[in-house]
């Protein structure tokens, strides 16, 4: 990574409020001023589409084959984020995988708390399948929040007996909203984008109650025996480092091939910086092959 | 990396003799015994192919489309290497890329020295658009002295004013055959794979009085303009180091597109031990996915 890359976005970190200082409305309307600062190039097809309820839109790369999906789940603590704030990320996924893309805008907390963003997942899931996609040709993928939730997701679908997708891709997942794992406070220091105190505020907006531990809102409590293929990816500056290497683990030991590209240098979602940061675009590109090789001819 | 997987391969390497100390015959021999150990999956089809008087083979992964392909140029100096030693990368190229790749038999020296290599890999590619194929929808790949040779042969086809392909990929590209370049000294302790000695005995046999700064032998000599986007892969422990800086560098400063990636704890060609190593892998990946957002749809 160039040094001029990684100044100027700890900059624009800088220049953020921390999570949990302004209103939800205002962190919402924060996360989609920044991710709409990249503009989606020209060839991409975006075609707005109703997912059994849920606003959704198909993001389409030149290229990407109609019979392959990509369901997105984006981050932002269960609370903020939405298909505008990731829209560059992911159709940049869609360029890089051959697939299209589906973001939506899945409920959010506190308006809605757990388990109303696992079901709305699980529904455009199920959505997806009623259109015709073979399991084999569907991926689930999201960061952050949206990567427990894609964990969450895969554990439900297979507690409900649904065919399963092609392989799950976790970006910097939350996957523990116990604020227990150790790198919450030993890597504090070192995380430039997320502060403990917003970020475990959120998880009991989404809680509202609910056991902290249960395995659809906590993942690294599931049992993951079954699953597809993971594609974990973890910055070494992360409060949420542990998530990642905890689901590995996981996986692993229930015999769930989990490949995790553990980045010592970096920070929480990089790959949304694509456009400002080379390692950001590689990571996406990373992600694009390895669901190439995990879709079902 | 985790520790284990890099000593269990440090090891392997200290069982290769030096590149240098063995007949040339032994030397092709070895390389091909070694890439042999990893099997290419079942799941792939390889078909031999008379690829206008060079011996060539597809390489298909389930899903490559049969209108994308890239062309493949092996390593070993220009003396050694075969579709036999590179067939497990060559089909893993082929899975992460959703391509076809097409490996060839390009004379090798001493027997055929320059610049028999170009001129057999710029007659590939020629073949290749001769078959239908769209020049947006062909890349040109190369490891070692496949990757100078793949940079070369891109010069060429320019030069021989023949549409160009989408794309270059270039491995711990062999791109300086002079041993002039600081790495050459800098990093020969620190690398565990390639000692200049042997190495540079190779541009020797392959030059065979050519001037060694022949843009098409050394192409970190070559003017660059005009060439499509470059993806250039090298680790820090090379003595080809500046090969890959360079190149990058020269694209760059003509305007030509070069994404390097730059893994410092990595070794020569660390691609072509994915099935032991999840760096090789992830970076196969990262290429297929790269390749995915180059073709043209």
């Amino acid at each position: 990574m160039s040094q001029q890359q990684l100044d100027k976005l700890l900059k624009i970190f800088e220049r953020q409020p921390p999570l949990g200082t302004v209103s939800i409305a205002e962190e919402r309307r924060n996360l989609d001023e920044g991710g709409a600062r990249f503009k989606v190039p020209a060839d991409v097809t975006l075609t707005p589409v109703d997912v059994d309820g849920i606003r959704g839109e198909w993001l389409a790369a030149p290229g990407a084959r109609p019979d392959r999906a990509v369901l997105y789940l984006h981050g932002g603590g269960y609370a903020i984020g939405s298909i505008t704030s990731h829209r560059y990320l992911m159709q940049n996924v869609s360029r890089h995988s051959g697939a299209r893309t589906l973001g939506i805008e899945y409920r959010l907390a506190p308006e809605h708390p757990f388990p109303a963003a696992v079901d709305d997942a699980t529904k455009a899931y199920r959505w997806l399948l009623a259109q015709g996609f073979a399991p084999g040709r569907i991926a689930i993928a999201g960061d952050s929040a949206g990567g427990g939730l894609t964990l969450a997701t895969l554990v439900n679908l297979r507690d409900l007996g649904v065919p399963l997708p092609a392989g799950g891709v976790l970006i910097s997942p939350w996957a523990d909203l116990t604020g227990d794992a150790g790198a919450v406070t030993s890597r504090a220091a070192s995380d430039p984008m997320v502060k403990p105190d917003g970020l475990f505020r959120l998880a009991g907006e989404y809680l509202k109650g609910t056991d902290v531990k249960h395995p659809l809102a906590s993942p690294v409590f599931a049992d993951l025996t079954g699953l597809p293929p993971l594609l974990i990816h973890v910055g070494g500056r992360e409060i949420l480092y542990d998530d990642a290497i905890t689901v590995a683990n996981n996986a692993r030991k229930v015999g769930v091939k989990a490949d995790l590209v553990d980045e010592p240098a970096l920070f929480h979602v990089w790959h949304a910086f694509a456009p400002m940061l080379d390692e950001g675009q590689r990571a996406v590109e990373q992600i694009g092959g390895w669901l190439q090789g995990r879709f079902q001819a």
